[in-house]
């Protein structure tokens, strides 16, 4: 089973004040890069696993989603996400990422966003998106990048010359990591890189694209705290395809 | 023009006392690794992009590769490759990654051994080697990893638990590195993960498998020194292959 912090009540209220929660889509600075690799989801059924608030189901019926599930392990999070439409295309189902089961080759789209760094096995939930995906059905998500994950204190450095480093260690020791954000506790599971891509190929999947989130200069600008992000990829966006 | 390090008598003199240069692919910690990536290459024309001493060309030959074509900048590399062999299926030729001509669809696999950080335009060489390769043909390489290049100051930092970490910064800014590694002044190219993969992708090639190098338990305990290559990866090994 799944890690449930998002139930816990230090950690949803901790949530729900981040940008992402107030403003949704448009309040995380990667989803514009996100964004960029989807397919046209015109007509398609989509499904998003580790749904939160909702908010990319609702987006994705506003660009013409035939369809949208969204499935999160949160109770907490699914009672408010179903407070916030009445459209009948949108469900919302309480499920463990950990033992998903999903219906066979009924989606074109899969989504999902910085849900997967919480999943210790990866490949049993690859294997459950492929089989669930259409023939070249789309696979694009975000997880927290292994740079950011890895070390055993992840945080900043101030070096002699007053610059930001990104101390890095543990890097090919895979395996959960445990740290305090907004609640004490949250585990999460790292993997490098190379892991998570040769999963993903020994499913079936085609890699399409690999982006290690960079801020924008415009971002930059309109929020200079942004700019550390320039030393060490904070998110890993991928979109893959699954083969014919 | 690529920087011809290889041909100045100091760096020549150090790199020629290398493991890799003396006892040739088994003294290569990362040999193992990315053998296993190659396809059975018996019948195949292979191009190995900064051949070197042409390690790699003569193991081709005894595998039962039909030619092979060893390509360096480094006039001093050539001669030596030139010396080890008279197999008249074994071709060394000198020329300029950086302005590299090959012909169409002549290689079932291209490969190269770190060589690649040396490019500058990779986009550009990418192109030449897609179409140097019969259709389905596979591009093998090592590169230098982002992570251990991308550093204001590369090296090993000690923590206050005694602990090594790799202070990483500039992750995001590509461009030249210059470093000293057997002599002064060696200018690399740093390049995100997700930029190699992508130029790669939109080349027309499939990636095959993604490896960060990781010594294995065995090779850690013949040479315990290399314990410290868990903490942060040393070399990107990617197989690619050409779409039909």
């Amino acid at each position: 089973m799944m890690q449930n912090i998002y139930d816990r009540l230090d950690f949803f209220e901790g949530y729900s004040q981040l940008g992402r929660s107030v403003e949704g889509l448009e309040g995380a600075v990667e989803w514009a890069a996100l964004r960029r690799m989807l397919p046209d989801i015109s007509g398609l059924r989509v499904v998003d696993l580790g749904c939160g608030f909702g908010w990319f189901c609702r987006w994705a019926r506003g660009q013409g989603a035939a369809q949208a599930l969204g499935i999160d392990v949160s109770e907490r999070m699914l009672t408010r996400a179903r407070t916030t439409t009445s459209d009948g295309a949108i469900t919302y189902e309480r499920a463990d990422l950990e033992r998903l089961e999903l219906p066979e080759a009924s989606f074109g789209l899969a989504y999902s966003s910085l849900a997967l760094h919480y999943i210790k096995d990866v490949a049993r939930l690859f294997g459950v998106i492929h089989r669930a995906l259409v023939p070249s059905g789309r696979f694009v998500f975000s997880t927290e990048h292994p740079i950011y994950m890895a070390p055993r204190n992840p945080g900043w450095s101030i070096d002699a010359d007053g610059k930001k480093t990104w101390p890095l260690d543990r890097y090919f020791v895979e395996g959960p990591r445990t740290t305090n954000w907004l609640a004490k506790g949250v585990v999460k599971h790292h993997r490098t890189i190379g892991t998570t891509l040769n999963l993903l190929i020994q499913c079936g999947f085609t890699i399409q694209h690999v982006e290690e989130f960079c801020p924008t200069a415009d971002q930059i600008a309109a929020k200079p705290e942004l700019a550390e992000e320039l030393e060490r990829p904070m998110f890993l966006l991928v979109a893959a395809q699954r083969n014919g």
